[in-house]
Order: C-alpha cells, then structure tokens, then sequence
C-alpha cells in the first residue's frame, strides 16, 4: 500500500497537521492571543463593528470610510429573503434544530442562484449575500416556529441590531446592539476550526460556496464545536447554585464527563475571547437576576482552575458565551445559529483565499480490515 | 506559534496524510485494485447486488439468505418520501442542478426526524432510509422539473429496477438493471475520497448523519470528484468523432488543460472500475448509434497511453461511466446523483465506522499574514 511505502503516520483528528496556508487568522495558543489580518481580537471587539470585520476578513485590510459605508449598504439592501424562501420556512416543521433550518436554507438558496459567472468577484458577492441573509434566515425561522409574524428587515440599523430588531420585534438599547456586534466579531473566525476546514474541504472539489457554506453550518451544530454554548447553559441550570460547583466537577472528573466550556485543542491558556465575553457577562449579571449563572461560572473557573490549571485547561469562548445571550433573552437553541450568523465570514472568507490556490483535499486511509478473500456465492455463506 | 515549535510540514491537499483508520474499503493504487472488506471489486459488480454491497459496507461482511432479505425489505418499504418533502420539491426552482436539490433534500430530511436516539444502531436505521430515499429524491425531482407526475416506488423491484423504473415511468429490461446495479457497486465506495472526507470532518464534532452526508454531496458536486462524470460527455460532444481526438489532446496538453477522465491521485494504473464500465460500455455500444463515443473514448486512450502513460496518468472510473448512463437514456446532469445515490452507502458506512471512536478534525493553518499591528482608527486610515 502506498501509505507504508510512504511510511507517513496516523494523524487522529489531524491534530498539529498544517493542511493550508492563510492570511486571515492566526491564533498564538500558548500566549492565549487571537489575532483578524494581525489585529488583536480585542481591539476589534471594543473599536470595530460586525460589518467592519467582515471586510477584514474577506480582504485582509481595515477598509477606507467608503468601502465600509459601500458594504454597510450592501448588507442592508441584501437582508430579505426571496418570498419562496419565506414559503419553505413556513413549510418546515417548526419542530426543527434551528441548526438544521439554517442548513438547509443555506443549501436551498443555491437553487435560486441563476448566475453561473464562477469568478472570484462573482464568489465575493454571494458571500456577501449569504452573510447579509443568515440573521433573517434564523430570526424569521425562529418568528414562525413561535406563531409570530416574521419581522422584515429594518432600513437602517446595523447588522448586529437588526438581528436583534428581526428577532423580538423592537429595536434593541444601544447596549444590547453593543454586546451583540462584538459576539459577532469574537466569532468571526477562527483559523483551521472544524466547520471552516469542512467548508474548504468541500469547496476543494470546486464544488459551489453554498455547498461549503452548508457543509460549515453541519459541522458547526455538533457539541464538539459549536453545539457547546447551548450545552453550557444546560450544564449551569443542572448545577443551579454556586455551592453545588464543586461536588458537580468531582463528579464529573471521577465520571470522565467533559465539562462544557473548558479546555481547546490550540488554546494552552485563557481563551482570549472568553476574557471579553467574561466582561460582558459580568456587566450584564450586575443588575438582573441571572448573575446565579455567572457566579456559577466564577466558581467553576476557580475550581476548575485548582484541579486541571496545570493541565492548561482554561475557560473557552462558550464558558461565557450562552450567558450573555441568555442575558438578551435569546432562547438556547439560537446561540449556535448565532455562532454561524458571525462565522459565515470566516467561513467565506477561508474558501474565497483557499480557492485562489485550490487542492483537493484527499487524504488516506489506513486499511485494517479483512485481506482480499474470494467472493462466496449465497448458498456457500 | 505551534506548528513551528512542533516542526511539522505543510500538506498541501492532505496528500500522503493519514486521516483515519478503516475496515471497510482499501484501494491499491500500484496495482489498480480496489477491495470493499476484502473483497474485489470485479467479484462484486459481477455477483453481488447493490443492496448486498450496502450491508457489506455497513457490516464488513456479506450477509446471510435471510439479512440480506431484512434489508431488501426495509429498502422497498422506505423508498416514499413524506407528503410534505414532495411538496418542497414541486416548489424548489427547477432549473436548479439536481445536486443542488437533493443535497437540500437531505438536509431536510433531518427536520422531520424526531427520534433523538444517538445509538448505533439508530444511526445505522437513518443510513438505511437515507440511502432507500436518495433514488426517489433524484427520480422525483426529475420527474418535477420535466413536468412530469412523480412515478411512485415499485412495491418489489430491486434497488437499482426501481430507480430507473421512477424515471422513466416504465420497467427497465433485465440488462439496464444489471448495468444500472453494477454501476452503483462500482460507486459505493472508494476509501477516503473528498467527498466521504467532508462526511466524516462534519460528523466529527458529533453533528447529525444528515449533516454528514449534505457535506458529502456538497462535496461530491464539485467537478474535481464527482462532477466529473458529467464533465466527459461534454467533452466527448465538444470532440465529436474520433478523428479530432488526436489534435483535441494536443491543444489541451499545449495550453495545460485538464482533460477529463484520466488520473487519479491514488491509482498509478488503470482503475479497475474503468476497466468494467469499459466493458459494459463496449456491449450497449454495439447495438447502437452511440458508439461513437465509445470509439472517441477507444482512441483517446490510445492516445493519452502514448503521451501520459509513462506518467502514470490512466482512464480512471469517469472515462467510460458517462457513456453507460448516456446510453440508458439517462441525461447527464444526472450522473453525479447517481455517483451520490451509491456512495452514501460508503459516507454513512465510514461515519458509522468513525464515530466508534470518534476525534474532532482539527488541522492546523500556516499563517503567512500581515504581522501584528494596532487597530487604525477610522480617521487615520
């Protein structure tokens, strides 16, 4: 077999492979940094917006005052959903993950895509669009699974408020506009994440960006990845009090059960995205009566921190994450949906470089079933 | 960063990587052979039926009189779609590709499975009706976009008699089923190709069967895998007779394009399932007009033998694969959905498989962006 002539090893889950190059991320795990085209997350989260970051994403440059003001617009006149999309979310059982109801928009939208130009401006544009169109996507979903009246797009708001606005119906406070544009941006890429390398996987057969696209939201619905934050919020109820923190982790440890929100394959320090999330949290905790959730939180860490610290296990992005749209009084089932809302970018903007030098991704297999045998007819078995 | 201090190498496309483990299929490349659980895929396509191949690749081992009976029955009684799943595809845009709708198909079928049982064995029953379902999707939406009624399932023909029963409206004869059988046999699986790559990356965060096999169409759509059966016969109408073959190489060796149907990332040799195809090719050829083709595609290979051969580059399964369905009447934009109808036998066999022991894929990237740097504040840019 050519693999042993190769004499190449087994990489289970092709941990510390290099499968591609880019320039739009770059995660420094030991020193819990993340960095946009060399920006630090966390001067994107406190001075940039969503749609600024998008940009980046998709050029590796912070755009000049009219390139912004060009996507804002283009973002906002792209919001709607064609009226035969609406008519397929009123189809779908409202039973539905809304995971699965944002898949399969996405991959229907491919249907309606008539344009057969293949060129990189052409690719741009319908990330742009899918972008503009996953919001109004999960909220109207969300709308109709609750009896509601989807609410169309507003004029003006800005990206991360208009999500708000289509969600509930009324125009969220600054603050609440605030804190969800920056979740958008610390969720906006993240290197060589499962559901980005799915979604270069399957744009590696020049297969079409809605079929990456599609490819990113299934990978992004499992609790290995995005499915954590929702899982988050189902652990903090099931301890309910800060006293119960550390009798549930020793249960857990002894149990081998992973405890949600912490530890990440690259990060062998504080999640640096979890730092900003943390903020959040702790200034929205101050006046509701949800803080039990964040000092739940504050207790897990310093146990956690006592009993697997030296493990370099450390709070993640989800830890805090599900809190602060608990918070927004977002229901659990749409904190992932939220996370493909703002990764859809990365999502993009990976294929868009990945496509400029395209390689089909086919790795090997390592065969270790039964040796060639003859066919046995039915009569012999 | 990480990978440096681990100085791993870049992997451009995976290629030579081991991804995972399996028992289910193994190829040689040197020797142009290829093996589902030990046994030859000669032996199969000659012996064996589709259904038999599906529980073999479920299984890794041919079944007794009364299991493959079990399945032949589960398959006949699975075949109908839900009301509710037609009515989807008499409203999706028929101009769209059929990958396109039943990619989007599979993804919805997620939303009408309310059985949130994770086992094994649960998720061997969703791989038995997604592959029972994928002929009626293609058959059905056909059907639709010709404004044609949807024929509905035979309530006894085998799996490969029925499809192409529901698109035509009429039984086929004895020897289009064969041909139609063995087709799906030669295509049900092939180690770990693109597409089943993209399957398995998906269903590694623990998301859904139904994620898993959109990825895999996903990426099974794309003219560097799947795409490319559909992509032969343009060619073959582009060369027209075999007189231009010879000049029709020549340019597109000067100008450096692809042409399709030969070379393989893993076979080094002819690939055996060409080599059968080949034949069933070379018997419908003789009784009809469409020879023509065949002999476009005879002197082709001649051609290509004396240019590439000594490069390894040989008809691989495409070659001859367009020419067969071609002849059966079937119209080209349907032979990828064909390849996708047998080979999510193979994508729900190796998720099944990987899931065993499941590993988060999670490669990493070369960053070769810009070096860190201070946000710029609007007015400064």
């Amino acid at each position: 077999m050519e693999i042993k002539e190769k004499s190449l090893e087994y990489a289970p889950g092709l941990e510390g492979v290099v499968a591609c190059r880019t320039r739009i991320c770059q995660i420094d795990g030991q020193a819990g940094k993340l960095y946009y085209a060399g920006y630090p997350i966390e001067d994107l989260a406190q001075n940039s917006t969503f749609e600024e970051v998008c940009f980046l994403l998709w050029n590796q440059r912070l755009p000049r005052h009219d390139e912004l003001e060009n996507l804002e617009k283009i973002f906002r006149e792209n919001r709607s959903l064609p009226q035969e999309v609406i008519a397929f979310l009123e189809l779908a059982p409202h039973t539905a993950h809304p995971m699965d109801a944002l898949r399969t928009i996405a991959s229907l939208l491919s249907c309606f895509d008539i344009n057969l130009e293949k060129s990189p401006e052409a690719n741009l544009q319908r990330a742009i669009f899918l972008t503009a169109r996953f919001p109004t996507i999960v909220a109207t979903f969300h709308r109709l699974r609750q009896n509601q009246k989807p609410v169309l797009p507003h004029p003006s708001l800005g990206f991360a408020a208009n999500f708000l606005y289509m969600l509930f119906g009324k125009e969220p406070t600054p603050n609440q506009a605030k804190v969800m544009d920056a979740a958008l941006i610390l969720h906006a890429d993240h290197e060589m994440n499962a559901s980005t390398f799915a979604s270069l996987v399957t744009a590696s057969t020049l297969s079409d960006i809605y079929s990456a696209v599609a490819s990113g939201i299934g990978a992004l619905k499992g609790p290995l990845h995005g499915g954590a934050n929702e899982a988050v919020l189902k652990m903090l109820m099931e301890i309910a009090d800060p006293a119960n923190v550390e009798s549930y982790v020793d249960q857990a440890l002894t149990k081998k059960v992973k405890i949600m929100g912490f530890g990440h394959r690259i990060y062998k320090n504080y999640d640096p995205r979890a730092r900003i999330f943390k903020e959040y949290a702790r200034r929205l905790s101050e006046r509701t009566k949800f803080s039990r959730f964040f000092k739940i939180n504050e207790k897990l860490e310093e146990v956690m921190q006592a009993k697997k610290g030296q493990h370099g296990i450390f709070p993640n992005v989800d830890l805090y994450s599900g809190i602060v749209y608990h918070q927004l009084g977002i229901p659990a089932d749409l904190f992932t949906p939220i996370f493909a809302i703002a990764r859809v970018s990365g999502w993009t903007a990976h294929i868009l470089e990945y496509w400029q030098e395209n390689r089909l991704f086919r790795p090997n297999a390592l065969y270790e079933g039964p040796a060639p045998r003859a066919y046995v007819s039915m009569g012999q078995r």
